[in-house]
């Protein structure tokens, strides 16, 4: 049979097409088309992966042009050193230890200017301190003949290395020295084992001190004096910003739930991003540690003084997640299936607004106090205006028809039979007073926070409050003129209608 | 009279001794026994000070024995690297660049064995791409004569060192090869501003290569043969105790709410830690996400496969802390001033405990099929009970007594005028109303916790369907055959009253 299918190919292959069974169709031009077809495919593929990697990076950068410009710097830095090390004269002056002026600016030059500053005084400090304590081991270690050199030079390593990384788990000290910690137990490692006889080590110590110096000199230059990131102010901005989208997150969904409630559908397909800024709030917690950390090593910069006080923006920062926690806990209750009828939600609109407004306008008063490092004694009145619409909130749940008495309420049995007459189930009411009374401890937290932000203002010394005074008794003396301006007005259209 | 006094200072003393104004009493005694006592205080001050931090270093210690263990493993390493490099035969063999061998210890030994790993691999990947790069950089510069040869070098590192830069800022890169770029960089540097002949470089590249290996090789021998810490277990661990931790809080703040209610002051002196459970799960996203991160790396170990879903824990995090939010909502609505007269409180605990233990009890369940890896076919059963527990109070609160309807609602000024019987306010019902829906919110989210601890069931393929149905048909044998037990004593005892 295959003998006469290869000799009659001819007629078979006319068959196989009219058969439709094509598997025998092009056994020649398959492996070869396929290869390209499959080359081509995975060509194509990768060069779109690329392409999307690159659109990606490029969309970071254009985000936040700052990255590049760091990226710029490390590179400028880099080929500084490199092409001072590549001099002849220079890299014969420091010896080989000039790779450690490139190995510094590789590993200590960081995005933010504190970042920078707590890496390159750890490391000076760190390779000083180790490498003079290598150098007493180290001495110690040759005078004790050749048996004892080994076991005194291995003790000290495995004590010392064994004790700074145990160090590295206490709190205090990983906070302030974590990264000069690994560079002790580097430096004291490669001092106290090096060959080297005892002068001539000084020497190579005072060389590798010296080119440590070199690069992180170079990398302050580089970090302070082009373009600073500051990693106070970023802390500083961050903290603001996330204060007012907490505000426009909390507007925003009160306002979405009684304003646009029958477009609700349609609003569901483009969710607003104003309305998940509590999500930033409540996951910018590492974030604003990392800051605060670095910023502690941050001289005198822009506004902020040498001892600013860092550490408050993170009881902010604690204050405003305690807060949109709650925002989350309103807006799960706001997206929730049971929904009160439309008559209880209109009848409380109003007032849930004003709660909503006031207290966001509270809250991006406290934002501005921080962002213009000014006192605004109108952040008092903005309190007292929160606090009477909670308050008239309240009394308009309070006024709303009371249940009957105890014994009532024990045998709700008795009552179930008048279900014809148009009654509000206190089921119906649920989702409205729950969201009243989280709207309630949304405005006791915010309290809370502007409660943090005014001890930052008494710790930083926040000025202005004075001509912020002068402005707050501004609208009020416009607000006394135009009640009576509007007093007078009414009063000459009621005698117009006479 | 200076002089008198000196004279006469016998005297003068006793004189002034008995004035009783001490001033004079001991002027020469002062400055001496003044710095011996301010030393004296000086020196007791950091002993104790000392003193404290070895005992907080202490209990961290106590606390979790493996950080102790995880030091002696780093000072072990060095030791044996060191004694390596320390003697003469090898050093000679491996030249100057055996202290590569002991920098790679020193930075690449970590905690947990995935974090070990991921440094080891980019550190041997980066350093032998940039090394084969920077080969080939170093070649074309020595062709293109002396006056090109800087400025080649000087460019290439520029741009190599400003892209590889960026490239940490995209989150893809900074997830898996972080590390691999610094050293990437480091290595790039270093290799082409060598001011080697070529055929030097290239064995120099290779000893380099060549010690980094010997440096990995042991540290991935030390971390993962002596007591290794796996990433991925510690996430595991974290993920279920954490939800125990939830439970626990939840059960244990509504148990608190209903039941210790009389001694709540008692209680306020000593705040259980269990309540405050849920901001372990708020402050653990940091955590998780970087054991999720360094679980990648590790091959499979004890339960857990090399393809393990790592990335489904950080989604059951996420769901955990979104019902952790929820739990925070509702532990602050518990200490809100604001409280329901007793006897709502009283009519309602009943059910509120029951949905409280359901739900904590539906944690549990997922939390210990996470911690057994065996799926629980009771969990379905314990959801439908919280799920009916939820209906129950649902109903509990439709049966409390109806609101009028909504003309009233609209005019509530017509019904202020009963307050001398006995009614309840509904500002009085709000505290019980916002805690039940705060619950049935909190219930809807574990079902959501639930959900993604299925999803991980079925991901990581968990055994145990079939054993655990049969013990779950068990109990239900069990009950029916006590049940007809009861039914048969309690005839007996009716016989026997007959």
């Amino acid at each position: 049979m295959a003998h006469q299918e290869k000799a009659t190919s001819g007629v078979e292959w006319r068959i196989t097409l009219g058969d439709g069974s094509s598997k025998s169709l092009v056994p020649d031009a398959g492996p070869v088309s396929r290869i390209w077809a499959r080359l081509g495919g995975l060509i194509a593929g990768l060069v779109l992966k690329v392409w999307e990697f690159l659109k990606r990076a490029w969309d970071i950068g254009v985000d936040d042009p700052r990255k590049v410009i760091h990226c710029l710097k490390v590179g400028m830095a880099l080929t500084v050193v490199s092409l001072v090390y590549f001099m002849r004269p220079l890299y014969k002056g420091l010896g080989g230890n000039a790779m450690w002026a490139i190995m510094t600016v590789v590993v200590v030059l960081e995005n933010t200017v504190g970042a920078t500053i707590y890496k390159c005084s750890n490391r000076v400090f760190a390779t000083t301190l180790a490498g003079f304590l290598a150098f007493g081991v180290h001495w110690v270690a040759s005078q004790s003949g050749h048996e004892f050199e080994a076991l005194i030079t291995g003790a000290s390593v495995f004590i010392l290395a064994s004790a700074t990384t145990f160090s590295r788990f206490i709190p205090s000290v990983k906070a302030l020295f974590d990264y000069g910690a690994l560079i002790f137990i580097l430096t004291f490692s490669l001092v106290t084992v090096s060959g080297y006889r005892v002068d001539k080590l000084f020497d190579m110590a005072c060389q590798r001190i010296s080119t440590i110096l070199i690069g992180t000199s170079l990398c302050l230059l580089v970090t302070m004096f082009i373009c600073p990131i500051w990693a106070g102010e970023e802390l500083h901005i961050l903290i603001s910003r996330n204060m007012d989208k907490l505000a426009n997150s909390l507007d925003g969904c009160v306002d979405e739930h009684f304003d646009y409630n029958g477009e609700h559908k349609d609003s569901d397909k483009q969710p607003d991003k104003k309305l998940l800024g509590y999500k930033c709030v409540l996951s910018s917690k590492a974030t604003e540690e990392s800051m605060a950390k670095f910023a502690r090593w941050e001289p005198a910069h822009g506004r902020f003084n040498f001892k600013h006080p860092w550490q408050q923006y993170l009881k902010i920062g604690a204050s405003m997640r305690s807060c949109a926690c709650c925002v989350a806990a309103l807006n799960s209750c706001i997206d929730s299936e049971n929904q009160a009828p439309e008559f209880i939600k209109k009848h409380l609109s109003n007032i849930c607004l004003k709660v909503s407004s006031s207290s966001s306008s509270v809250l991006k008063e406290a934002a501005k106090t921080i962002k213009t490092m000014k006192r605004s004694s109108s952040i008092e009145f903005l309190v007292e205006e929160m606090s009477s619409a909670v308050q008239d909130m309240q009394n308009e749940i309070k006024y709303l028809p009371k249940l009957p008495s105890p014994p009532e309420v024990l045998h709700p049995e008795s009552i179930e039979t008048d279900d014809t007459t148009p009654t509000i189930h206190l089921m119906d009411v649920i989702p409205v007073v729950t969201l009243a009374s989280l709207m309630i401890e949304i405005s006791s937290r915010i309290q809370a926070i502007v409660e943090t932000v005014e001890e930052l203002a008494v710790l930083a010394k926040f000025k202005g409050e004075v001509q912020e005074k002068a402005k707050q008794n501004q609208p009020n003396i416009n607000r006394i003129v135009a009640s009576q301006l509007n007093d007078d007005q009414q009063t000459i259209k009621a005698l117009e209608r006479v």
